[in-house]
């Protein structure tokens, strides 16, 4: 089976408007054909199954999530690098919709479940271990609770923007910042 | 037509069960009739058509998630409070699963996304109210950054708990609470 590494990327994007525009239970192989405009039976060479598309989705969302450079550049600012991951996922809907249908569908699923556990532990990881040796202010446990309250709020902007009129997304990550990552955490 | 307000009840928890387990594209009126073990057609007596039931299946949570008296009984203590909170979220896993269904509708429905906006909203005004007037240590963009952090931790228990191993939730709240919540606000 000939396999296209561009071709794979574009039809594993195709998937994720599909997750975002119809819902898991509207993810099929077919579909992603459909979606992607190439002919019925495509998907199936790349993906034995509908539950090995679900996690190659899962690893091509890393990477559409994965900031440029040019976002990681300049005088390190944690409030600076949330404005930014959170204008990058309002430029990535799709994406973050895509997520969070595969995170209920893990709830039917306990592999996928399994696989998206490991896939955010290990991201989680990479962001305290990053945060910490870019000496940022800030101990492990607070970057824990900024990544819970970044998770809150990006599923708030995403799915119930209104829910947060009154309270400028601006102040909220810059008091997040300043509370959750103290220069002296208090033991 | 007549209507009896038992029966409506399990009608809707019959409806949040069938989202939590099918997801939204599996709810449909014979779907919740089938669970809730009544004649076919029983639900279309209930609710006008899918749309309104989702309305009511909104509402419904609400009831479903009302503390008990007993839950905020006691000495008041915001720590002790979120572990009732996050201990019912766990009884009523389906309850939770459902709103996060609802949420993702919403993003495709436009007049369900704005309801379910306003719900929040109020529900979160709700909240900062009663904190603040329990005189509770915190100022009310604490308590919404509270909710977020909470959102984001609800979401994570939910549907990939494994992504915290390493880091017990009893720590989180605990530092969630004297991080968010000072006794004296810095300004």
């Amino acid at each position: 089976m000939r396999q296209n590494p561009q071709r794979r990327a574009a039809l594993l994007d195709a998937a994720i408007e599909v997750l975002a525009r119809e819902g898991s239970r509207g993810l099929t192989l077919r579909a992603v054909d459909a979606e992607a405009s190439v002919p019925t039976g495509t998907a199936s060479n790349y993906f034995a199954n509908r539950a090995q598309l679900l996690v190659q989705i899962l690893h091509r969302t890393r990477e559409r999530l994965m900031p440029a450079p040019e976002d990681l550049s300049g005088p390190l600012d944690t409030k600076v690098l949330l404005s930014r991951l959170l204008e990058r996922m309002r430029r990535e809907r799709s994406v973050h919709i895509a997520m969070l249908e595969l995170r209920l569908e893990g709830t039917r699923r306990p592999e996928l479940q399994a696989e998206l556990a490991e896939f955010q532990r290990e991201e989680l990881d990479a962001n305290v271990a990053w945060h910490l040796e870019a000496g940022l202010p800030g101990d492990r446990q607070g970057v824990v609770l900024l990544y819970l309250a970044m998770l809150g709020l990006i599923v708030d902007d995403l799915t119930a923007p209104a829910t947060l009129e009154g309270h400028p997304v601006d102040g909220l990550l810059d008091l997040m910042v300043r509370r959750l990552l103290p220069e002296h955490p208090a033991p």
